[in-house]
């Protein structure tokens, strides 16, 4: 029996089970609602309050990457959806698929930045659940996490509130995260290596809500990044939208990344990077706002919602010319969340 | 391109995935809170309840099997966690890591039984996800559900509230669906197969609560059957437990097929089978509700809580003779939900 990897058994339900789930998991998390593993938690509501929920799996190759794994990753992505549905993200659930034969070392690894994302986010893990399968029927480690936040202010943020003469605004350069994975996967080697802006977003996201901008719409850009983000929010209010991409920041190492194994940095993933979609009045108020916090100090206004006929979203590029930003049809970048 | 199988773009979040998620998977659930696919749901709570909160991920082989499949597994699963923490199921997440190459057809079911199981538990599958990962690094489908009920009751029901004295109820026969599981795996034939017992039991469980039963404690027997759920409970609360054998039903097909097997039908898992720990002045009274479901027609009083000293869990046999229901130590039954 070789305690330094995971094991069949320790998916079994029986003493095995229990000593993973408590003396790996549990006890990194402080206990708290998870002791006496219950089948779930029960969590005080404020009054008068709705809830915001959420849901992503995480199946990112390799699982660790420069500037995080895909511990960080699961919590940061499912805080950063509840941020974009206007939500405090409160409470976590995670769900564990190992493979037989992971190093016990890299689920600590994993594990560990689960907590301290968590913490830094401001939300606590309460309840999970592990699972383990067969050598060669899994990829080492796949995480979901579901999120639970509570909307704080009446404002309802859904596509249906975009409409025309909106701004766009953004809060950063786009293109990392994706770029972080493909260049070890790929083993480029560049003087520093891109690291992935995986960040939670919520704070900059519930400043901009408590100073009273009119978030219409908001978007965090992963799979399929910004063209993705766009076209799903066009498609859903059924709106036009017109970006200018001299305004939309690239750094340049992402940029060459992206040149020499053939990327447009548009569609790569993002996990610190969002839109939100706001009536013109607002845009300097939030901008200002944005650039307080360090996830928005590159914020930037990038475009507009232009009409409410068919669904499409147009790019300005560089050259002046004007051309559809239009849904990739299937994989740019496989399993990079 | 072949349409009848998962590609490996239908999880890139392009097109490809636009059309999986909508035609195949929203669309099955009617549309809801799922219509124009936000990150996340906005749901509104009634003032002055606690909400519940669980997940659990599903990585059962095979996937369809006697009675269910992996679907109505995930939706009875988790439903069945919250109405263990007294709460009334709500809502609930989907997470589908699904390997390149499963039949399209496959999912279709599998949605399909998800639907299914959720009207009949009422409860909204409310936000989701869905990731593709490469052949041979998956196993067909895991699905990881998360719920979200409301606690409508003013009785908190955790381990921490059992005490010497209480008495134990099942509501039925054990060992089902880890023997309808493992016959399919070994090829083992019956006069006719042996069904799962799948089935959701938030109703069983509301209407003990409405009815004033004063519930301390519940829990469902999925990994590692009645025996783990009574070591976790003992350990948990720090009492002891004295089942006795004979009150225990087990079926006569069941107990064929562990014999035949090797397993002992107490560790066994089933999907639609609960204990509840209750006050014996609550005995009678709670045992005449369950009766009138058909999900409790069977239910039974099997033990009592006999101290507060050293957690233990001790089975009086058939013969007489009594003896330390332990937690195995490794894996009984591999991958059974």
């Amino acid at each position: 029996m070789n305690s330094n990897t995971i094991q069949l058994g320790h998916g079994g339900g029986g003493l095995l089970s229990r000593e993973l789930i408590q003396n790996e998991i549990v006890s990194r998390f402080g206990g708290g609602a998870l002791k006496g593993l219950p089948d779930g938690a029960t969590l005080p509501m404020p009054a008068g309050r709705s809830l915001a929920f959420t849901t992503d799996s995480y199946v990112v190759q390799p699982l660790e990457f420069p500037g995080g794994n895909i511990g960080d990753l699961a919590v940061h992505g499912t805080v950063n959806d509840l941020a974009m549905c206007g939500a405090r993200p409160k409470w976590l659930s995670a769900g564990f698929i190992i493979e037989e034969g992971l190093p016990m070392e890299t689920l600590w690894r994993v594990v560990q930045s689960m907590r301290k994302a968590a913490d830094e986010a401001g939300v606590q893990l309460v309840t999970g659940d592990t699972k383990v399968v067969d050598k060669g029927k899994g990829d080492g480690l796949f995480i979901n996490t579901a999120g639970v936040g509570i909307v704080e202010h009446n404002i309802a943020v859904h596509p249906a509130h975009v409409q025309p003469g909106d701004v766009i605004l953004l809060n950063g350069d786009v293109g990392r995260h994706g770029m972080a994975i493909m260049s070890v996967r790929e083993g480029l080697e560049f003087e520093s290596a891109i690291e992935s802006d995986c960040a939670p977003l919520a704070s900059l996201v519930m400043a901009m809500l408590d100073a009273g901008i009119e978030i219409h719409c908001m978007r965090d850009l992963t799979r399929g990044g910004l063209a993705a983000a766009l076209n799903e929010i066009a498609d859903a209010a059924h709106v036009q939208i017109a970006i200018d991409e001299t305004s939309v920041p690239v750094r340049d190492d992402v940029h060459g990344a992206c040149e020499i194994l053939g990327f447009d940095p548009l569609y790569v993933a993002n996990e610190g990077r969002f839109i939100a979609i706001i009536p013109a009045r607002d845009l300097t108020n939030a901008l200002a706002i944005m650039h307080r916090y360090p996830l928005g100090e590159g914020a930037c206004f990038i475009g507009t919602v232009t009409g409410d006929t068919e669904p499409l979203v147009t790019l300005k590029s560089r050259i002046g010319t004007s051309r559809i930003l239009d849904l990739l049809s299937g994989e740019q970048l496989p399993r990079i969340c």
